[in-house]
Parts: structure tokens; C-alpha cells; sequence
């Protein structure tokens, strides 16, 4: 290939992060996005939905850890989870690393996104083999506000705010999250970056302030999305991220990213982020 | 301006950070390196040198919190600052903030960095107006090598361990700060990103293990480097930098990106990072 090849994602007109590019193993064009999956110098296999970055195989163990672990530790007992997106797998990879874990529904709306992960990225997509899950192709909006079943933890795997995902960034779709969470529930969302989308998060974080008994934003790094600091909101009926975190269950297992410090440390918010939240998270 | 002059910061042939340009303010090249200043679209005036992103206006501030406030809240009374490199004056400006403080000595190889920031970044440089700051062209590395003072903290505010910086990486260098430090005293210093720098936070955590009481390695997110996670280094003649910490003192002003929580949550590593670093740190 040749070595000038790069794959950019901008930002604002702004920003932009470059990757270089060894191989191209995929590209295509679904109903709902442009899908692509290329192999880069140095990050390993990179997915990308209408050209936005959503994981390498470098870092994607830091954003799967943070969206399953943080609320899965703070659950007593969870039984049934519900992901919404996921179509890579590395989220379910994660929860099915919790042996309490009896059913873990992902309800992806792109099967294009799940064949070209199947197809290129089994790191991520060999849960989707596992007998605990159980894979719907379909529209995670009308999933909650439709099904009869009920879940301990719905984790919103999600691309941003524009394109297929955007109705998961709205008031009607977390509270019919709510309605689909047993009374211990606990809602984990991608929450986008605090130096760059403060607007977001303040607006997904005032939605859930309104629907849910408390709300918050914690924190993590990555690689591969731009601002490197990004976040995911936690909201829930009642448990309460620090003080009901099981640390003896979570130290009996290694993460490579996920451990009880940074469970804490996640927790704790820049002041700039914090203002900017001010008012719609509950304390701490 | 062409809308389409953009500056980028590439790492290991695989990976590049892009800004997007308006006007390009200052470009020399000094006996030591390439200095340039430019102003960008939505970070605010940034510095490079030798091509490397040394701040924006926008996000300096997460840099210049932790590296100074972190030592000086966890030093019961720091009067005199040592900052080796830091000629942009922003480690001098938050230095500032402590009232504690009587003389901030500020050893600085490249006058054109100075000048450069004095023209074009007040936001950082105003620090250098400052009665209580001292500015000393000249080698860091032969400072601490020969005067006679004593300081409570030192701040090594380097560049990467290539070019000018190398020497600050070595354990002659660091040997002389702690022959200049007083009996309590702190250094802390710029630790690269455990994202694609381990073997440099190794080494360097390596020679202050075997200078140092303590030491320790310590987090925060900015937006201008590459990997976003990056870290400093925190070594002491004994004091430890979560018990001897002042939260009451540091609750007394409010800091853009510093907090209580912030200073305890950085120390608290991803995995990947504290296995990096497992046995040339001490226990927290």
C-alpha cells in the first residue's frame, strides 16, 4: 500500500486526526451510514461509521471497560443487560466477563456493521458467538419503547449525536429505558468528549436529571476520539456509583484498563466539566 | 488566510494531530531549536517547537494546573519554586497563585522562547512581570549542577527527551535536583503519555526510584498532545502526595481544571499504565 495513504477525521473544520492506512479491508454503504474498516500503521484494525472513528484495536479495550465494568461492579446481581449499538461486540465481550450475567440482548440497527466486524474485527465480535447473547438487528428506539422484557443495566453504545443515533440522545427514549429497568436499574451512555461537546453532555445529562432518581458523568481516555478525555453518563433508580461499587468482586478479575481506583478516579471531573454540569447531575 | 493551511504533529509514522491555521505569527529557529507561534481556528495562539506542540491558549491550563498544584498543595509551605525549562511562563503563572510563594526561578535555554511568548502569548508569559519571578537564560542541567540554593519544589517543564531536553531525562540531572532540594522537597516533572511513551515513563521512573524517597507517577487529559492521557512524575524526600496533601488550602481557590478530586483521581493509573510502571514506583 501505498505509504502516504492516511484516513482523517476533522473536527469543527478545527481539528483532525490522522491515521496512516496499510490496508483497506472494507468499505460499504448501508441504508444508514457508510461503513469502512481499514488496517492502520501502528493501531491495529480501525472501524469507522460515516467516516467518524469508532474503535481501534489498540485502545478499544479503555472505552469497552469503562462502559460495562463501571456500571456492572456497581450492580448487586446483574441478570439480564440490554445493549443498544454494540455492533462491534467489545461492549458484550465485557459484560460477559461478569459471571452473573445470564443474558446479555444487543440490538444493533446496522447489520453491515456487524458482518464487517464478524468479518475483520474478532477481537471485538467474537462474543457475538456466545450463547448468552442474543443479537437483534433493529432499531434500539423501538426496542425499549416496544418490548415487554425487563433488564438491570442498558448500556447505550452509541455513535454521536447525528446520523442513525441521534433519537438516542433524546428525552422519549431514556424514559422508555427506564420503563425496561427493573427497579435496581442502571443506564450507562456514550457521553462524548467535555473539551469539545460540553453542550451535549449538559444536554443528555438535564434528560436524564428529569427521568431518572440520579445522574453522572464519569470519565475516561482514549485514543481514538478526538479530545482524547471522554465520558459516559451513569444514571439509575436508586444504586449509587461510589458507595454501592463491589470492589471485592471487581479486584478478583485483571482489566487492562478497569480497576477500582479508576472506578473511583472516573468519578472525579475536571472543575471545567463540572461547571458545565452544574445544576443536572446529582452530587456525589 | 488560506483555509486550508493547516500545522500537524505526527507521531512514529502512524499517527498525526492536524490545526487548522489563520495566521502564522512567529517563526525562527534559535541555536537550540525551531520556534514557530501560530494562531489556530477554535484553540486559541499555539507554540511549537522544533514542530512539536508545546501549548494552545485553549487547553494550557489543564498542563499548568497539574504540574504546579499538585506539589505545591501537598508541600506544607512552599517559599521557593525552581521551574526548569517553562518559558512560556504558564508553570510560573500558576506558581503565582500560592501565596506561599517568595521566589519562582525560572531557568530557561532558548530566549527565543521567551521573546516568542512575550509577543504573543501574553496569557502565559505575563507570569515573567512578576517580582517574585526570576528568569535565568541558561542550561537547566548546569544550573542545578552549581548554585549553591536550595528550593522547595522543583517543576521540570520539558519537552520530550529529544533535542534540547535530552539531559533532563538522565540520573545526573536528576541527582543535582535533589542536592538542590531542601530536606521536604518535590520535584515534579513533564512524564510523556503511557499511551505511546511507557518505555520513556519506565526509564524515567527508574532514576528517580533509585534518587528519590518517593515517587509516583500522576495523570491528566489535554487536548494538544498525542494520546490525550498524559502524565508527570512526582518524586519526594518523603512526602507523600495523597496523605500530605492540603485539601483545605487548595479549596481555597478555584482552578480551571485542578480540584481536590481531581489531585486524588490522578494517581489512580488505568492497568496497563501501572503495570508499565510496577516496581519503580512506590506504593500509594
Amino acid at each position: 500500500m501505498n505509504p502516504n495513504l492516511w484516513i482523517e477525521e476533522k473536527l469543527d473544520d478545527a481539528y483532525g486526526m490522522r491515521f496512516r492506512v496499510t490496508e483497506v479491508l472494507f468499505t460499504g454503504k448501508s441504508e444508514f451510514q457508510a461503513v469502512d474498516v481499514v488496517r492502520t500503521a501502528g493501531h491495529g484494525v480501525m472501524l469507522l461509521n460515516d467516516g467518524y472513528i469508532m474503535l481501534t484495536e489498540r485502545d478499544e479495550f479503555a472505552y469497552h471497560d469503562m462502559i460495562a465494568h463501571v456500571p456492572l461492579f456497581v450492580h448487586p446481581n446483574p441478570k439480564r443487560v440490554l445493549i443498544i449499538g454494540g455492533g462491534d461486540g467489545g461492549t458484550a465481550r465485557e459484560v460477559l466477563r461478569h459471571p452473573s450475567v445470564e443474558e446479555c440482548v444487543v440490538v444493533e440497527i446496522d447489520s453491515m456493521v456487524v458482518q464487517a466486524c464478524r468479518d475483520h474485527i474478532p477481537q471485538t465480535s467474537v462474543s457475538f458467538d456466545d450463547d448468552k447473547v442474543e443479537l437483534i438487528i433493529g432499531d434500539g428506539v423501538a426496542y425499549v419503547a416496544e418490548t415487554d422484557r425487563t433488564f438491570d443495566v442498558v448500556l447505550v453504545d452509541s455513535t454521536d449525536p447525528i446520523g442513525p443515533a441521534q433519537p438516542l440522545f433524546g428525552e422519549a427514549f431514556y424514559r422508555n429505558v427506564h420503563r425496561v429497568l427493573a427497579s435496581d436499574g442502571i443506564v450507562v451512555s456514550q457521553g462524548e468528549t467535555p473539551w469539545y461537546r460540553q453542550n451535549v453532555q449538559r444536554e443528555l445529562s438535564g434528560i436524564l436529571h428529569t427521568v431518572f432518581f440520579r445522574n453522572h458523568v464519569y470519565n475516561f481516555s482514549n485514543l481514538s476520539y478526538p479530545g482524547g478525555l471522554w465520558s459516559f453518563t451513569f444514571a439509575s433508580k436508586g444504586l449509587h456509583p461510589l458507595r454501592d461499587v463491589d470492589a471485592n468482586r471487581a479486584q478478583q478479575q485483571c482489566f487492562h484498563y478497569y480497576n477500582n481506583d479508576v472506578h473511583w478516579a472516573a468519578f472525579a471531573l475536571p472543575t471545567f466539566q463540572q461547571r458545565s454540569v452544574n445544576g443536572v447531575v446529582s452530587s456525589l
